[in-house]
């Protein structure tokens, strides 16, 4: 289940030899934003499409932080952001009554995302061989309490919050990279995104690509066949596993 | 063995209800940074005085961040620092012939640096009723690559670097709380150092004193006797655990 692209720029040998430190994206490639969305929305309001409302909250992420990247707002929190698209998305499935608790723990659910089922284990042998940590644009506190939540045994996390730009800014990639002071080739971003994968080799660290063909659920799936120009390619974190010798 | 302050400023009952994170200073408080590099240096270097190296090596510490401080000097991380105060070290202890690799690898021994006996087991035992992170002066690769080296099981790794500041800035303490979207006294700052609590605590922190008597070794036993102001004061990580109930 688990291969290499055919347009891998770097051997598996040099790979798996120069690399230190996998940095993992993380909404959508190690949690499961959508079904965790559903399942909590199934339960505190039956009533609601939630399959709907997950995308469409979902869908408010990039223009939000587009307007924090064009300077239009400041620099922002994705707890904010989200906090901000949720109370734009509430008249429209019927939700204006929710008072200010109910929004506040209902914005909390990004910071109760389930793992996919393989990401535990992935990462637990991943984590003998390299240092891992978060590269995600969620802030730091919310990276933290979804660990705690998910069990997942990350080194270190990092944040766009820590480098006050999103994704695919280079500021964030590179950050890694002088955090540990590596090259960018001894990072390898790991991520079920093609955009932000390019963003992290454009800036020249190794890229593995995740299938996660459920992230948008059943009623999207995702075409998740191999492009040219990403290292390596793998069905999940285990597959990712034994693709880097763990 | 453990005991809390005369002086307490709030009730146990107080701090174990409103606590939210355990932010840790690292040096001395959960590693013990005088006996790892006595022992490194005993089996590098033999010749040199190992007690007096690490001791000599720690003492420019303070005076390297004034430095930081003062602006004579930009943002410069920890370990661009330790490799200041190192160069300038070696030609007292006979050490001038090292080359460069051999003074990078020796300048990475505060990436080795081993726990406290007390410290994983308290750890992990705090972990699970609160957020656990480290706030320490040390970069954030330097604590990373600790934590992974002596099995401190973070929540969050968090550091002066984040903030651009070094503690006792108050930018490093209330930066905490504002990661976690808090309030101050639902942090607390547990460290062996009275003038890092004492920060702490001007920014509405809660502050646990933790017994550190041979942090500098046994020629320079350390005085660990409780000091008003300090919430708790604790013999090691499982005398703070017992105290707050884990």
């Amino acid at each position: 289940m688990t291969h290499m692209d055919l347009n891998t720029p770097a051997s598996l040998e040099t790979i798996q030899a120069s690399t230190r430190v996998l940095a993992f994206d993380i909404f959508g490639t190690v949690v499961d934003w959508h079904g965790s969305i559903v399942r909590e929305m199934q339960t505190l309001y039956p009533s609601v499409d939630a399959n709907a409302f997950a995308l469409a909250w979902r869908a408010g992420y990039v223009p939000a932080m587009a307007r924090v990247q064009s300077g239009e707002l400041g620099w922002t929190r994705i707890d904010e952001l989200h906090r901000m698209i949720l109370d734009d998305l509430l008249p429209q499935f019927g939700l204006t009554h929710l008072n200010e608790a109910e929004r506040v723990h209902l914005n909390r659910v990004w910071h109760r995302l389930d793992a996919w089922p393989d990401s535990v284990a992935g990462l637990l042998r991943l984590k003998k061989k390299f240092t891992i940590c978060t590269l995600s644009n969620g802030n730091l506190g919310l990276l933290t309490h979804m660990a705690k939540h998910a069990g997942l045994p990350w080194d270190c996390v990092l944040s766009a919050e820590v480098f006050r730009a999103y994704k695919p800014d280079p500021a964030t990639y590179l950050g890694v990279a002088n955090v540990f002071d590596l090259q960018p080739q001894e990072i390898m971003l790991c991520a079920a995104h093609h955009d932000d994968l390019a963003g992290a080799r454009a800036c020249g660290l190794r890229t593995a690509y995740i299938e996660r063909p459920l992230e948008f659920g059943a009623s999207r799936v995702k075409d998740v066949s191999p492009q040219a120009g990403n290292d390596l390619h793998a069905h999940d974190l285990n597959g990712l596993a034994d693709l880097l010798g763990c």
